[in-house]
């Protein structure tokens, strides 16, 4: 029997659906987890929380394969999981139609006033006239990462008649490469950030990018809070040197309620909602866990697989 | 010399680039407008308000074409104007990009829950899940009127995996006819009212439209107020027989605030800002017209032309 140990909360969507040669045990919070990682072949450990999750992993020394729902694989022991030759399957794309929606959302809600709108709606306010007047249309916007994210962000504002110029770390096929988008930046309306969290891409937007946009560019951010230096783009949008930001990652997250981008007029804050604006996601990764294990008794490869050096 | 009566707003958008044959005479206010409509063989009338617009056309009897930067011709004197042989060449399209990008927005946010985001952020309080989970992609949208938004909102819709079903009244090219619709209602997620206000549209979606909806549906307004039955949809709304409605047309307007619709957590008042949610209106229209005066001179037919008969 191969023992596989999965989060409470996924095993009613796969138990019915295991093979028998697969022993399903369970836990319900930190401690069981820990109790049960030792024994495990097959981990599905994953937790509201990084750091006991990756020290699940240190005590899983028996784990030949870990999946996980989430696409984010910052904070877990990525050399150790190399060392031992887990094999790593990660969330990546699960979320991606959602929080492509989002970025659209995101777009459309800053180039309009939006918010505005819905502040005039709690007042019972007729405004005469849009707070917003961008049309996304005929603007030009810069997408950073291109992966399942990425891609669909690009096929919605294409049909937006948005002129959308892409970078992707490998280059190629009409995309710039990780350092090429650099000398365009003043030439953007947007800046999407779809990027994995890597040591590559931390503080990717710093000040001098900041300083580079257009005045009236706005950031989207919806990659990881470490990807953008947050003091700097306070800074730069205190003095309105970009015109907005949209942010659905933040450092750190929760942001404490005394934190600046909170009361920001250009600062939209979404709290890592993103990804959670759906209701398919245990089932997407259920479907795709119960394909895999297929794959594992087979000996065929998995996939999505992180790449354990890359980071992503 | 043909003499040009136009509001003053427009006349420095066209001034320079009129042609020598044109004598531009323009005016501030009614009063004025009133004096001149009389001697304009062309006329640029538009007011923020119909009834003196329509007021100055009646007098306008040497008027031989009406231009309007407004899609709608809903209080104009379209009879008279058919009667004396009035060519009338009016807005559709010139907002069309940005109506479709406000429909866009508008099911974003209700998807996913925005509305509440913002309210979040003005508390300052990190929501710890998406108060809306609905993703677009995969949902299905009955798009009534196949005009310029139309056409756009379904090209964007169809980029995000929206199946949408068109009804135009012609039919025809994939599309449902103008009653094919209502056998079908209850099987969409959205309802996008995308028509013009005329006799075969107003009250087009009373209480028997909405009781076949989807109990999650969502009601999309950009049309105008009259091509919804008010009183039934505020009804539904309470009794949620219905999920939302995202309006931005409203009987009447401005909606008094003491109106029911400000308050109702289902309903989504955006103040008729749709086609103002841009700044490239009058542009868009001073050179529509400016190549309409070409083809004036030179007796082609001039477009976009109103029916008059069918009054759009």
């Amino acid at each position: 029997m191969t023992i596989l140990v999965a989060n409470a909360m996924v095993a009613p969507l796969i138990a019915s659906r295991l093979p028998d040669w697969v022993d399903l045990r369970t836990f319900r919070h930190t401690e069981e987890l820990f109790d049960l990682a030792p024994e495990a072949e097959i981990g599905w450990f994953d937790l509201d929380k990084k750091a006991p999750m990756a020290e699940a992993v240190r005590r899983a020394t028996k784990l030949r394969w870990l999946n996980s729902i989430y696409a984010g694989v910052d904070g877990m022991p990525l050399d150790i999981m190399a060392e031992r030759g887990v094999v790593y399957t990660n969330g990546v794309g699960i979320n991606a139609v959602t929080i492509a929606e989002y970025v659209v959302m995101g777009m459309l809600t800053v180039a309009k006033g939006y918010r505005e709108v819905v502040h005039a709606q709690d007042r019972h306010e007729w405004l005469m006239d849009s707070p917003g007047k961008v049309e996304l249309a005929g603007s030009r916007a810069l997408l950073l990462g291109y992966g399942a994210i990425g891609q669909r962000v690009d096929r919605i504002l294409s049909a937006m008649d948005v002129e959308v110029v892409k970078v992707r770390r490998s280059g190629g096929e009409g995309a710039l490469g990780p350092d090429a988008w650099r000398a365009q930046l003043g030439t953007f309306d947007w800046v999407i950030l779809a990027v994995p969290a890597t040591a590559e891409t931390d503080g990717m937007i710093g000040a001098a990018e900041l300083a580079a946009m257009k005045s009236g560019a706005v950031l989207v951010n919806v990659a990881r809070g470490t990807v953008v230096d947050q003091e700097a783009l306070v800074e730069a949008l205190e003095a309105r040197r970009i015109g907005a930001a949209f942010l659905d990652v933040t450092t750190p997250e929760p942001l404490p309620a005394d934190h600046p981008l909170w009361a920001l007029p250009n600062a939209h804050v979404t709290m890592h909602l993103s990804g959670r604006a759906q209701d398919k996601m245990f089932q997407r990764s259920a479907a795709r866990f119960l394909e895999n294990l297929e794959r594992y008794r087979r000996g065929e490869p998995l996939a999505p697989q992180v790449d354990l050096a890359l980071g992503y």
